[in-house]
């Protein structure tokens, strides 16, 4: 069982003439389900980069096992794997009733927004991050 | 014969289930169009922004005629009609070997890039853009 | 008071470097709202099509008044404004808390899915989107 | 020195609003690339898919290490690496002005056109992908 999940609609415009979901939509599944995970978390995504912290993709992985369509009712389910110094893993999978169609994960790498340089993830993000690792998984 | 024309190559990702160029791509080749049309006439789009002057799209219309598909080269021609204050109405046509696909027109304001407010359209703009008017179309 | 309202989260990737939903995504807003009126009027777009009828977008246009940021929640309203032999023209609004953001028009034609051949709009669909009109926009 | 380069301008709508290309653009750039690498190869990609084999995405992998802006000029370097019985890896690199931005691997599947099955990889097409390895990196 994951983490986090957020379930999402699969639009007209993110399938291609093969008539299925364009394979570079999936990453954008996983960061609108991040988007998600941080308004449960803190607020909203922007409130962690008010208070002068940001992240940024340093590497993502995505395994392709079958199409998503039109329409479809998709659930994406992300897990924090692994909270470095500067840098968080995360691991995905986008199933559809229960069926594994993608699984995935990023490493992003926390900034300061006014420097962009990296920093240490301040503690009460990463107490808070924490509370997102799966047993199973970690 | 319209004032300045950018060809360019549709992408399978642009492409929709229906196996043509999604509807709301058509606006987007305009735009990469009219950054051809900046960089032709002020070097780059960057070029007028870094100058303080920048520019926001107030309203856009487009008919559809035919459909391009993936992999066409399309040619998008585009007109400055008519140079307001602080506004510019421009039209543009998408052609694909002289066969006309799509045609729309745009109203663009001109902004202070500092305040985001109205601004006259400075003079050694409208100089330049004066001369992508066509005779046939103002 | 429309007669169709659909709500949505602004998503980052649709945002562009001037920190606001790209003008382009907009017209892509009204059609994901489109197909949640088909959801509620038909069961699904995917019903219709597969009972041999689809419809193309023939026109569009947009009046942008004030930007939506990322994460915003927008309210889209839809107004099915006319309904003519074999065309339909409808008519958009997307607001943030009541603020008018965006307001547009559609004029789609409906077309038999195996020729792609204009096709008068079959009776049980124009009963159903009749229901979708306004009384003060129609 | 990459088997196979197109050099492409970076859109104002695939920047984010941290002013940079959005990370789930790469991947497209990449498939942009692999459609040239076709043209180049075969004469279109439609000419494979019209003589019954076409591909998905079976995994891809991308690291980034910097960003590249609006209206950058890139340069997209790929290889293929390995072309098993049914799969090809290939992989690629974005540099500017020599730079590199970002670097990934993909993973595709032949498939038949009809059935959408896996498919050995037709003769005539390995031979010619063949010529797409490079020294150092296969």
């Amino acid at each position: 069982m994951a983490a986090f999940r957020h379930t999402l609609r699969v639009r007209f415009q993110e399938c291609d003439p093969q008539g299925v979901v364009y394979f570079a939509r999936y990453p954008e599944y996983y960061d609108l389900t991040i988007t998600e995970l941080w308004r449960t978390a803190f607020g909203s995504y922007g409130a962690m980069v008010g208070s002068g912290t940001d992240m940024v993709v340093a590497e993502q992985r995505v395994r392709y096992l079958a199409p998503a369509l039109f329409d479809d009712l998709v659930d994406v389910d992300v897990s924090i794997d692994r909270l470095g110094d500067t840098s968080m893993i995360s691991s995905y999978t986008v199933t559809r009733n229960g069926e594994l169609l993608v699984e995935g994960d990023f490493r992003h790498v926390f900034i300061e927004v006014a420097t962009k340089a990296k920093k240490t993830i301040p503690d009460e993000i990463r107490t808070v991050l924490a509370g997102y690792a799966t047993a199973a998984e970690s």
